[in-house]
């Protein structure tokens, strides 16, 4: 038995610094709501609701309390909405998202058609389409869905999903458009993440992939991990299940940018507790370190 | 023998239209000159001459006559050196190239940092980066010879090259810039040409490639269809040698954008007189009609 983590598991900077803003709230005032769940991680979203920063889901129905933009940034129209109704607003969103969101009211400004390799439900995406105004933002999850594309358009991505795709977006766009403005939002922590994942997954039996289930970049890691190893992705230590490995198994460990280091050292020492310390710290274990 | 000639070989618009003015000019003056040859066909360079158009390689050899700016453009201080010299203008310029100026300057003047794919040395090239007068535009003429690119930068392409080469090019400035503005500047007749050559290359045994030895499109056409065919680049029916063709060779003929339909004919009569009349006119041929 090996066990082996990827480096740049787990939280990013915007989750970090969201989180942070949470809790800070949850101890300044009495209650907080978040607009949506603060983070993809149901484990952290619960802890934080027992300090008083309870999500939910639309503006309708924040009463007086503050609110907190989460991470992945809300639309132009609950902006408004919580303006209109005079709630003091705490954006926390990701200094990335909120780049992106610039960009793509910049794109749609200067009259390129903007297109958004993304997926459709995730916050972030309906996030940033509500700052086209002019023409109505398309998105995209891969280079097979465009089909006459419009000769002056702008690319902007999600900032958790893959190069590799978004390149592939960025090819097929400039076969036919006349002018193409492309932004690489790709956030560079997810970049980084997905490259050791897929470094490590290249060396591994059996990889597990640790966050929320709704976590978009999660999910991505799962994908590009399970194309070169037996791949689960689990949101907690109580999901793992002991027939998944045998006693000589080499087990690659990753976790989404919304997955906290606690719950990623959980399921380490779970591993241990069943297969004993016979973990190897070659360079491209990383234990995180809060 | 088969002889199958691609479409839409042969004389482009900007060609076309090129040779028309300086046709027009040699009639409606004594004599004009060209900045450099007015396209990258010598036997067309030589038929004009004796109608008064006769190329100068640089503006200190024109005299007073006026000076056609060919297809492929001029640089900026050209242009500044024949008006300071109140030199009349006849400007040939491709109304494609003209655009790709356009560019050039537009996003050099919005701090963009420009790379060219093309040629160093193509007079078109040379042109265009002319046009970036903040930061010195970049030329590269493949992928692998980006290194370090700027975080903010723009990509224009010499209207005559290849698609693919484009998009490589493209793919890989978006791995690392953050905000890339595209111009596909890639002229559709050169796409077409290049399409319907590479179709055909890989049907036949040995193909012809017409036109000048200097044409870049016409090289590029050459360079293309090796891929697929044996493949001979000529500019003249004299260069065409027997041994090259067996009587059962299968050959197609393709020609650059400044190559004349009468030579593309004399290459097929050549053809003809060899080998008999057994070309077949397929859906792919398609003769060359003024």
């Amino acid at each position: 038995m090996q066990i082996l983590l990827a480096r740049h598991a787990g939280f990013c900077f915007g989750v970090k610094r969201a989180v942070k803003i949470a809790e800070e709230s949850g101890a300044k005032y009495s209650k907080v709501n978040t607009l949506g769940d603060i983070i993809h991680n149901p484990q952290v979203v619960n802890q934080l609701k027992l300090k008083g920063v309870v999500p939910v889901s639309s503006v309708s129905e924040c009463l007086d309390n503050p609110v907190i933009i989460r991470s992945h940034g809300v639309t132009r129209d609950s902006y408004k909405e919580l303006q209109a109704r005079d709630i003091e607003i705490i954006d926390a969103t990701c200094p990335f998202v909120r780049k992106a969101q610039e960009h793509v009211r910049y794109a749609d400004k200067n009259d390129y058609q903007v297109y958004i390799y993304g997926d459709a439900e995730h916050p972030e995406v309906r996030s940033l389409c509500s700052f086209a105004t002019n023409k109505k933002a398309v998105v995209i999850s891969s280079a097979e869905e465009i089909i006459n594309p419009f000769h002056k358009s702008a690319l902007i991505s999600q900032t958790t999903k893959d190069l590799k795709g978004f390149k592939q977006v960025t090819c097929r766009l400039v076969e036919e458009c006349r002018e193409l403005l492309v932004f690489n939002t790709i956030c560079t922590a997810t970049e980084v993440r997905q490259h050791h994942t897929v470094e490590l997954a290249k060396t591994v039996d059996v990889m597990l992939i640790i966050g929320g289930k709704h976590s978009s970049n999660t999910r991505m890691l799962a994908k590009l991990s399970a194309s070169y190893a037996v791949t689960h992705h689990i949101e907690t230590a109580e999901e793992l299940k002991r027939e998944w490995f045998v006693q000589e198994s080499k087990i690659g460990i990753s976790a989404g940018a919304s997955t906290p280091d606690d719950i990623i050292v959980e399921i380490y020492n779970k591993l241990i507790d069943w297969f004993g310390d016979l973990s190897k710290t070659d360079n491209v274990t990383d234990i995180p370190v809060h």
